[in-house]
């Protein structure tokens, strides 16, 4: 069954940011298939006045180019997972028991609520003309739910920083409205176990490496998390076994074993402090870094952050989940989560979105552009 | 490179037990390719007069006939494992620094040397006709070396079970020529242990799996296993864990892990009474038993098997591994395993065989038949 594609034309005024959140799940855009999508970003962008609009790959920038002393920065991603089995779309608007008026339906809360806010934010910033106080970067890019060696974001900054420049940051990925400052790190590392392999019916003549590996698990399962303050926001850390895989076949005695964990760092430490620490707690084993991404500090007592705060009447949480705020981090820019959606429904097959949260970021993020910092 | 195949002709004295070895091996008999081999084995036997020969898949049964009220069995399996890469065949023969004439190569060990000497043994026994003392059934079978579903043996018991009655049997598995009595059962189970998944950055949403089979793995390692003495052998006994996997992705907390483990348990119970030890050791823990076979009692307590072992000359020994004298003892018939060939060389890439041993077991085992149970 073949559908339209739905168009995202901003100049029709019956297009809200509801009906345009609907319309830009229902062109699928699953990781390494954005491009239909990024073609309707583009084309709706291109065609609003005031905006420079570059593309690269599926990525799609669209900037004011006034010349003010400050500039802001919204970005999302256009991509999302994979659809269930049936398809969860196209989206249905409904009502749902708790959250009243929603949109079920994959992208609708990771992150097309998002997507759909920052387009209509276009929308007015392009209205608005000469009259804003500051400059705005809207950035839409792809291959965000992958492996980050493909992230659109990254690509971006490797090759255009100058389009990512800004003095601050809003990443609107779903925070249920509230402020989520800066994120935790996150470092992969294998601890690996070796043992003799013998017959298993004459085990005296090897060494058990699953066995030798208790230790490990033991060590993990006993590990209380630290809570971290960073910047006024307190932290939880988090360290996993993720994964544990030993042995060969039912009549040998394993002469390897390989736990994985996943240490979640609060922003206070970099990956080399990180690692640093996991080496501590397992100390004795053979552990080997797989690989690590840095925090992003919250950043929450810059002039731009706090003011824009101060707007959405909700005290900030910290982000324990690795986002890409943590790249704007690395550039230099403060930035924070903040978009429409229960971060709990992202992925899951009932996916949805309370449609007052989308108007609420939209009434908020509005706001704050129209009144300029403090 | 295509090689003839040896032939197997009895009637040729230039043939002895170690040639019958050395071309038993160079007729590849990889586990479900054993036809070539059990074609040779049976037209040998078919030539010897005096015994009524049987063959069921690739499997070939040979008995004398003779209407004496004792009747003792000598079995061999004709599969090998794999062949090395580049293949450990034909045959070498060839003098090594410490176990002096040897025959190198896929098979020798496990177990051609006794099928060398089960060869040779038929054509003694032929040519006894009928002076012997006794009815004596050659037992050479398929898919020993793989499943127990597909064992030739165990087939042979399902679609024939009265070629293999016996007073008595031999299975000439690799045992340096030292009787072994028994062997110990196996029994293995699955424990899991279920937890709830969660994303690794927020692990107190879920419970992790890996973590809760830190004691499974911790009473593993502690567990120390027990000797159980049965009718004067003392039987090892062993609890391992064989197989560990938990966890589905690096960012994900696992709600389940799998250990399996493998018990070795000593003939003085049965699977249920294994399952009720295992059960015992990690109580508290979702235990699955997957599969199990009884183990086997020694019975040297017998006539025919004391008589035996005191014409070896050495003292009996228990057996570990599981072996097809289980088999036996499930059909009632009192079985040992006496064979040449160290079993620390069987699948090994430098799979080999002392001569010497060849020959001694085809003269003890010959001495034996011809001379009668005391």
């Amino acid at each position: 069954m073949s559908v339209p594609t739905p168009s995202l034309d901003l100049a029709d005024p019956a297009i809200d940011v509801v009906e345009l959140t609907r319309r830009l799940c229902d062109i699928p855009s699953v990781s390494g298939d954005e491009q239909a999508l990024a073609d309707a970003v583009e084309a709706a962008l291109r065609a609003l006045p005031g905006l420079e609009v570059t593309r690269d790959g599926d990525a799609v920038v669209a900037r004011t180019t006034l010349g003010r002393p400050e500039r802001v920065l919204l970005a999302g991603h256009l991509d999302t997972v994979p659809l269930t089995d049936p398809p969860n779309l196209p989206v249905r608007r409904e009502q749902h028991p708790v959250d009243g008026d929603v949109l079920v339906g994959r992208g609708t809360c990771d992150m097309k609520g998002g997507v759909g806010v920052a387009l209509a934010l276009a929308r007015r910033v392009s209205a608005a003309g000469a009259d804003a106080r500051r400059d705005v970067t809207f950035v839409f890019y792809d291959h965000e739910e992958v492996e980050a060696a493909r992230n659109g974001l990254g690509r971006l900054a490797r090759n255009a920083p100058h389009l990512l420049a800004a003095d601050f940051a809003v990443l609107l990925e779903p925070s249920s409205a509230i402020v989520e400052g800066g994120c935790n790190g996150t470092l992969r590392a294998e601890v690996t176990t070796t043992g003799k392999a013998a017959h298993s019916a004459r085990p005296w003549r090897g060494r058990n490496a699953i066995h030798d590996a208790a230790p490990v698990l033991a060590r993990l399962a006993a590990y209380t998390p630290r809570e971290v303050e960073v910047e006024g926001l307190v932290f939880r850390e988090a360290l996993n076994a993720v994964l544990v895989s030993g042995g060969v076949a039912t009549n040998v005695i394993p002469d390897r074993c390989v736990v994985t964990v996943n240490y979640r760092f609060a922003p206070a430490v970099d990956a080399a402090g990180a690692e640093a620490h996991v080496r501590e707690v397992l100390d004795g084993f053979d552990v080997r870094v797989v690989d690590a991404a840095d925090g992003a500090r919250p950043g929450l007592h810059l002039p731009a952050a706090a003011d824009f705060v101060a707007r959405t009447g909700a005290a900030p949480l910290p982000k324990y989940g690795w986002t890409d705020v943590a790249r704007f981090s690395a550039l230099g820019v403060p930035a924070v989560n903040y978009g429409p959606g229960d971060n709990a429904t992202a992925h899951a097959d009932d996916e949805r979105c309370r449609t007052a949260e989308i108007e609420q970021c939209l009434q908020v993020l509005s706001d704050w552009l129209a009144g300029g910092v403090a």
